[in-house]
């Protein structure tokens, strides 16, 4: 607290990413990172930009990313997106923050899940932005009518699969709540859709209220290099950019612009590891399930499990010894769950066979 | 305007930085660009980085970028700055935005230049902050007993050396206005403070309510990297880290982490490069001042001109079809002046050959 901070400074309750250790030789499953490393291509096109002695690096990037956004376009081409559909950011949490700013900040709460990802509160506190959590139903899945019933809102937020869920809703459902809902942005966060689920982008052209947020630091494997980016109608980009250009012309830097738009274009890739993982996740999922484990489905590359005999935190508490790290959550209703990253079969495989001494002590 | 935009989103006006032309072979004076790549080991350290086929991209940069802030931290050792007393940002830009929120937005006006930096009024439209601009005298120097008597302010800002005049406020009337205020927070924007200023760093350990903002897309010509700094009271910092954590987890790619560390600690390079401007800098100020210019005295790597006998828009149009680009701003005080951006020898030598053509038309 100090006498110089704004008054919006000490109300703030940050948001904390998951442990990032400087310790060698860990199996990271907290952070939902991708086993396998980012696209070739992706590599190649950033060495290829930092080449000639690292000489385009004195001059500004295009503060338009405008060639990420053709490539992103073309990716959905055949729905209709265009470049003016796309916006980029640096990582999915500015787009969203920019999101929360212009887009839904409005008299009406916002809504979103009780259980969701926790930064949304975050924005809510650093935006001044009303808004009212809507429960899970009992197995964790988001059930559409209870947003339809819940009065009047001022916009409606989820990730498509939930984190830290995993749960998937389907697109039929996405649907039915953007169709109800022509006065409020409905914002998908789609952070892990490319592991299981059926992205709404096709949905974009019927629906201007409709904007999806998707993030390359997983599917695509790039958390260090900081890209995210929203698909929606022209109108919700113009909102966003408006808000972007007057908070950092240049948000993503010349490899990041670069980078991306060569992991973008590998569809290939990106389709071959995404199912390594689905099928990591099926192996992980029943292994633990034969320790006795509720697994939640999971169409995300993670999982959220509890022991019904043996306490979460003990349990991360034990595999942390071992060089293991899972996350725990302390909300009330998942404290009793982990959740835990798809690693490669290999990092699977040493935390199932780490796991039974680990629920052999007491309850 | 769409009905799904917060209000704020309509009333703002963004920022609308220099032209980033796609033509090949431009003269490019008009974005402040430093004319020499960035230091070889800061290349090196990038390339390192994405080496090992970039496995290290699937990984989240650290979130606090510690180790530039050691880097930073060390250089201003002497001075007293730690770690604790640096935050990083995504460019100096995104820094700005943050101290904007964090310890500009108080019940007072904050105060800055009629004359200067125009994303400071974007940002008070941003974060609804109310502002009084102070005019520079008539020979565009910043007076400091025009802030004294300016009454209750909320803060106050003023890049030194200005932009885009380029004069240099001396360090010790810097010192007399943050010891005269210690009631409110002064930030100092040092973009351009490598080229020929003092900087104030040295100040921070004895005023609490002192925040020097940096940037790395000048002196160091990293601007396609994008990232900048703020050095001051670990009190000012904590609460540019509260915003910076409710904001995005992860602003500072693994790249930029880097690179930018790699060339924090190349004094050398720095030392070196700045001087090859300010000794090209002299020879442009010369060269423009026999062809009939006023240039106002500089400390940064740009100038501000402008000829008696000939209108600015003119001038920059013409050196436009000679491929010359430099930057003309419509404030009515500066409107018959070219801010020039210091090119190598060659491209002040190829404006100071253009010039003549364009000054020999109609008035």
């Amino acid at each position: 607290m100090s006498k110089f901070w704004s008054s919006i400074v000490s109300k703030l309750t940050p948001y904390i990413p998951g442990e990032q250790p400087k310790i060698d030789n860990l199996i990271k499953l907290n952070t939902n990172e991708n086993p396998y490393g980012p696209s070739p291509l992706a590599v190649a096109a950033i060495e290829r930009e930092i080449n000639s002695s690292g000489a385009s690096l004195r001059l500004y990037p295009n503060p338009d990313s405008e060639q990420l956004k053709l490539a992103i376009a073309k990716q959905h081409a055949q729905h209709g997106i265009t470049p003016a559909h796309v916006f980029v950011g640096n990582g999915s949490d500015e787009v969203l923050a920019h999101a929360f700013q212009a887009l839904l900040k409005h008299d009406d709460p916002i809504l979103y899940p009780d259980i969701t990802y926790s930064f949304y509160p975050v924005y809510c506190g650093l935006y001044h932005i009303a808004y009212k959590t809507i429960p899970l139903a009992d197995d964790f899945t988001l059930r559409v009518d209870d947003y339809l019933n819940a009065g009047k809102n001022g916009g409606i937020i989820f990730p498509n699969p939930n984190a830290p869920t995993g749960c998937l809703l389907p697109l039929s459902e996405v649907e039915r709540l953007v169709a109800a809902q022509p006065d409020s942005v409905v914002i998908v966060d789609e952070a892990y859709i490319d592991f299981g689920g059926k992205s709404a982008i096709p949905l974009v052209s019927r629906y201007p209220n409709l904007l999806i947020i998707q993030t390359m630091s997983k599917s695509y494997s790039l958390a260090g290099l900081r890209v995210g980016f929203a698909i929606g109608h022209p109108d919700l980009i113009a909102g966003l950019t408006r808000v972007k250009d007057s908070f950092n012309s240049y948000p993503l830097d010349r490899m990041a612009i670069a980078g991306a738009t060569a992991a973008i274009e590998d569809k290939a890739y990106l389709d071959q590891t995404c199912q390594a993982v689905i099928n990591s996740r099926d192996k992980l999922v029943a292994g633990m399930t034969a320790l006795g484990f509720e697994v939640l489905p999971s169409a995300a590359n993670f999982i959220l499990a509890r022991h019904p005999q043996h306490d979460a935190v003990k349990i991360a508490a034990g595999l942390r010894s071992d060089g293991i790290l899972v996350r725990h959550f302390k909300d009330a209703r998942i404290n009793q769950f982990l959740r835990i990253t798809i690693g490669t079969d290999a990092a699977c495989q040493a935390l199932l066979e780490a796991l039974p001494r680990h629920l052999a002590g007491v309850n």
